[in-house]
């Protein structure tokens, strides 16, 4: 029925869909839709500890015996830089003025911590089907540890030579990372974002430079989509924001109006929110001090300066300071339950693949 | 054969393909070539005078009875600004020196005049089939005459809210041009490159926003991205880039080997050669003031501060002051007539979606 069976039979998945990890978004309840439903669940570890990632687990393994996916960042964390963080403090001193804040509540950031020894033994105990990692791979021993156990490996390009990259040193299967997508780029052999490709371009260049099945990620939210990945060489396609109006979605009310409103105009990548290029709906923090910022302190401090801003801002309904993550295409997000949107999103995709050929035969 | 025949209808024309116009690198030889193969041919306008075009709209209506596509710039050129030129040439002093340079010498930036009512004159004597039309339209008397004559009227939109606005004003079709595209930038309504969206999230949004035919552009170099194209809702391509290395190019032997060996993630938006952001190969003069200078002059004037540059260096075999424009696609671009790659694009296409479709049946 699929055009291309490669990460179905990879995955031992029945739809070519992979709900994206989506840190501060998702939990075990959209994973394990995503996963009854027939595609491939994902949790987002990155912000997530020991204890709280092996519950999570544990729910979604109650509830679920289809393969699931376990998502960590592997970035190596900025050494703490106090001059950095103080010009950085700095920038937001008139909104704490202005809002009546004292910039010594500034907090630190929302922690993100890499895959480290700790994590790799739970995964060795837990043995997630699938395990992805944003921001390359982790060190070579870990990552054998990981495949040792038998996980498939996958991990997000942003250009064909990060595809390579990923290929050489032990990836399963590739998530080709448009501009479009929502969230932070994964982006780890450059920091420039002015040559990020997008999801059209990358795609096919991806398919030709490696042999490994290609995930389309970016840009992606409704069947047309999908059926485009596929038309584009690649395997199944991976959705965010797609999924960010279902119940599922861990989101706030803020953050869920402003996407029902979003048109494909309204983001920006920007660095204001954790140092790291990410894609948001444009807001004013955004606006005023970026999107991209020279002074913002490596990731992922940089969100500390703007905590108390973001809470007392959106105590009056606000999201100007705030991290509102999303796509160029959250104007295609429905709402209803992830496991149904999953199951709609692949039967609009089987029909639009088979009315082309349909026609073109 | 085609899943959707609205453009096809409506240009007269036998492959979805439009070869793009490219100012200073095509002329009548490739729009003749793309035209007599069944898709077709352009003729950009915008750096040529009235007796220019004259001239070569015969060549092509010699040589080809297909119908044809004269694309013309309907920018309002930004008034003269000594200040801001002398700025933005003091910016450029130290390359003077460097290049044994006299200030002096700088001359005027390549004429790139709107459409006008002389120019507006010769359509109506010439009536190519297809007019069409990048910065937006030109004013409603101009349109009105164009369109008095029957000529099919398209034009470029960035965004949804963009093509919205050339449906309420008269278009036939609309370009959806993505982030990807090679060359010039076709907004109108807005300034911010930051939230320009990429082809993949582009094109399914504009479809759902009007109810004319759209044409893909942005990244689209093989049958793949045709393919593709229709399967997000397009009836049809545009493509540029794929074009540059055929030999009816006019693009130097500079520009065509630097294309030759591109990936992915070698170009980027800038301003500096015209003053609009349009998207070429990464070179020194973008890397160093660039890509984006807040000090380049208004459009289309910024590129005579680097002409004197731009021949002394490419007089020594560099590239390092010369726009190379390119989409993000030009990896894909093959080398072979423009004709016979019309028609390969096309074979290529027509063979993705019989098999996308075959399987997926």
């Amino acid at each position: 029925m699929w055009p291309n069976r490669t990460l179905l039979d990879l995955l031992g998945i029945d739809l070519p869909i992979i709900q994206a990890p989506m840190a501060g978004a998702n939990g075990s309840s959209m994973a394990i839709a995503a996963s009854e439903a027939g595609g491939l669940g994902s949790l987002p570890c990155a912000m997530l500890d020991v204890d709280k990632v092996r519950a999570e687990i544990g729910v979604i393994r109650q509830q679920t015996s289809k393969p699931i996916n376990a998502n960590f960042f592997c970035h190596t964390p900025a050494k703490p830089d106090a001059a950095a963080e103080n010009i950085w403090r700095d920038e937001f001193q008139p909104y704490y003025e202005e809002m009546g804040l004292d910039a010594s509540l500034v907090a630190p950031s929302p922690a993100r911590a890499p895959f480290d020894d700790k994590m790799c033994t739970l995964v060795e105990e837990l043995v997630p089907e699938v395990v992805s990692f944003h921001f390359g791979l982790p060190d070579k021993k870990l990552l054998n540890r990981v495949k040792a156990k038998g996980c498939i490996v996958i991990a997000s390009a942003t250009s064909a030579a990060e595809a390579m990259w990923l290929e050489d040193h032990g990836c399963d299967a590739i998530i080709a990372q448009g501009y479009e997508a929502g969230g932070h780029r994964g982006m780890f052999l450059t920091t420039d974002i002015t040559t990020q490709a997008g999801t059209f371009a990358l795609i096919p260049q991806v398919v030709d430079a490696v042999s490994l099945p290609v995930i389309a990620a970016g840009g992606i939210a409704d069947g047309r989509g999908i059926a485009a990945a596929f038309a584009l060489g690649a395997a199944g396609a991976q959705i965010g924001t797609g999924y960010l109006l279902t119940p599922e979605s861990m989101i706030s009310d803020l953050h869920r109006d402003a996407l029902r409103s979003a048109t494909d105009d309204q983001t920006a990548l920007t660095n204001v929110f954790s140092g790291k290029p990410a894609r948001g709906l444009m807001n004013r923090v955004m606006r005023e001090v970026g999107p991209m910022s020279d002074k913002a302190p490596g990731f992922p401090s940089a969100g500390g300066a703007l905590a108390p801003l973001k809470a007392k801002a959106e105590g009056a309904g606000l999201v100007d300071f705030s991290s509102l993550w999303s796509g160029q295409a959250a104007g295609l997000a429905v709402e209803m339950g992830a496991g149904e949107l999953t199951q709609k999103l692949a039967k609009e995709a089987a029909d639009i693949l088979a009315k082309l050929g349909g026609q073109a035969s």
